[in-house]
């Protein structure tokens, strides 16, 4: 079968992160690398209640759905987005087997081989691998410490040639993944504005939108968009209870308007026909409930506590050897190596060490190098995020050491 | 956004099933339309049970899980497979959303626009919508009453020019849908040989294999295969526990050689990241607890007493009017209509009597006409099968008359 193969397969890589999962089962590692949810902030109680009402009318659940998502489920998601500022009818929402369907199935429904696409640098690599596949020409726009620069988007579309039009913008606005910025409510405008003159969509991907540490979050892209241009908008909002409630669920959604949502439901049947019916009944039982405001606070808290530990942690340990702008919220730092390390022998010399976190290359569509790391906060405990930071101090000294570089050693 | 659309979303149909959808939900209807399970024999106890047990250790089964599928669900899929014929070790197996899943993620393995592909025509509607968004070139191969006619194949492989190879083929060959028709024993050797020959895979999807009405079910394509050609030989084969335990679980699988399950499994990485772990818990709880083989004998027994009443019921009714070859096992009859009724007409006519069934043109890929119709039985008691057979045949009589032919009342 090997010779049969579509060319994008013939020697495809796997996920940069989910290659990792091997090493993220070893006992005694630390994990800085996958971007999950603290297992100690799942409502376990709450989700078990609402798995037994479920059960006690279990028959109703066994079947087949709606490819569109269970109505109760989009009843529940509408009220949740509202509080988000995005405003939408039920016939403006898909419900998707987490929200990395939602942005695939607007890839298939939008993206054809040789189509331009923007992309936030770095970015989810997901989000890259589906534009790889997909045949897209990929266009990085870079970002800083404010998030996407929309001033260097601006360059980059004044310079294309009048037969190359970008389709869509994929971007984490707020706590992006893995720079964790929050794009400045002023650029939120002007990167609307701009997709409106030159015709692109903005995709919205906000899972993280949630988890601030504190209560001074611009409006998401789409409240400002929709508040801007009314129903002809530009901005398709993506967004999950993976962060939040548990990834299991699989629950994700999209908003978009309703032809969008009809061709995107019809690629689905194709994918999946529809999302489990049972963990959407589990989800809406659990939102119905009402105790997801109190496990996002929660978890906001605790998040907060681990990302201080970790600006803490790092800033003992390495001192001026690592740069990094501390997260105002989502689940990541983006750590640059201010001293010249090979990034590939730190990497190993961290699995030694028994740390993981994901090398900056990663994040990047083409083969950039990058002196970059992400580390995430979001899963290990307090002691365990002082205890890794200090074993990556180790793999610094190490890597510094076999490089023939002086030692890293902390200050 | 409308003028962004990739040329095969500019205006695409709906699965013809699922866009009856908002019919099959009006009281009173009977519905032959859905390939849904019964609900009356989901074990819903036995499934309770299963979430009791998952609940028990809750906080393990919310979290993200690996892209291959749950370990604990595979031990235990390998064991089913293993008693139908299919033997394959876990890297070999690849748990999906649905079988669905697993033939869109081999689509987008193996399928580049332009490619070639061989479909059993009439075939699985969403099959065909999987191929045609994928822009494959899809060659029909004609079926009989005893499955695929590999004759017929054969002549089709031998007149393509050398430029032309068709890299899969896609058939259901254990209760075909919409034929209902098994594939005969020694047509399923010629037809393996004919792929090994040519150099294609068969893609053997096979949901309805267990739910047979006599004991006397040819081995599998896979099995067949792998006995004659070891392990180069040409079948993937797809399978769910949609038909047996219940669809909202979104179990399905496939196997094949590892180069092909860690391709697909990239793929899958970016279309939903890890199919549910709470739902993959849930379902290996209940193949663990070994209530399934209880299970498919009591829906085997039910499924063959609701064909045997439609049968009745078709030969009672319509005598003549009708021609069918009833199965022996799966959910459908196909049957095709013996006089000149206008199919349109007549699905309007059943819609305004309260009966559904689909349309056969709905499983050709092309626009060809069809004279016949799928009838489920699988979902309908015995008495709804009556009366549905009995609307139909009214149905019947309303469009010939509307349609100026003599009367088609029943002898």
């Amino acid at each position: 079968m090997q010779d049969l193969f579509a060319p994008a397969f013939a020697n495809p890589a796997g996920s940069p992160i989910r290659e990792l999962f091997p090493y993220m089962s070893r006992p005694g590692f630390i994990s800085f690398a996958g971007g999950y949810p603290s297992p100690s902030l799942f409502d376990t109680e709450g989700i078990a209640q609402a798995v037994q009402r479920t059960c006690s009318g279990l028959a109703g659940s066994l079947q087949y759905g709606a490819t569109e998502g269970l109505a109760a489920l989009k009843e529940q998601l509408l009220l949740l987005c509202a509080r988000r500022g995005v405003t939408c009818s039920a016939d403006e929402m898909l419900v998707t087997t987490g929200s990395q369907q939602a942005f695939d199935l607007l890839v298939r429904v939008f993206v054809q081989p040789g189509d331009m696409v923007l992309l936030e640098a770095p970015a989810y690599p997901a989000a890259i691998q589906a534009l790889r596949l997909a045949g897209a020409v990929i266009t990085e726009v870079p970002m800083d410490v404010h998030g996407l620069q929309v001033d260097r988007l601006e360059d980059i579309l004044r310079n294309l040639p009048a037969s190359r039009k970008p389709k869509l913008l994929y971007s984490v606005p707020t706590f992006s993944n893995p720079r964790g910025t929050l794009l400045a409510p002023e650029r939120r405008g002007a990167l609307i504005a701009l997709a409106h003159r030159y015709g692109f969509i903005i995709v919205e991907d906000d899972p993280y939108g949630e988890l601030s540490f504190t209560d001074a979050v611009p409006p998401t892209l789409y409240e400002v968009s929709s508040q801007a241009f009314g129903q002809a908008h530009p901005v398709v909002y993506l967004s999950s209870l993976s962060k939040t409630v548990a990834p299991a669920l699989r629950v994700g959604w999209m908003v978009a308007p309703p032809g969008v949502v009809r061709r995107c439901a019809i690629a689905k049947q194709t994918s999946d026909l529809c999302s489990s019916p049972l963990t959407q009944r589990i989800a809406a039982e659990y939102l119905m409930a009402g105790r997801y405001p109190q496990t996002v606070a929660t978890a906001r808290a605790e998040y907060r506590r681990r990302a201080q530990a970790m600006q803490e942690a790092l800033v003992v340990q390495f001192g001026q050897r690592l740069r990094f702008d501390a997260p105002q919220g989502g689940m990541f730092f983006w750590v640059e190596v201010a001293t010249p390390v090979d990034p590939q022998q730190l990497f190993e010399a961290s699995v030694e060490e028994g740390v993981l976190f994901v090398p900056g290359r990663a994040f990047y569509p083409g083969a950039a190098r990058s002196n970059a790391m992400r580390l995430s906060f979001a899963g290990p405990d307090l002691p365990s995020i002082v205890e890794g930071i200090a074993r990556l101090d180790r793999a610094f000294t190490r890597s510094s050491r076999s490089s023939g570089l002086p030692s890293g050693s902390s200050p």
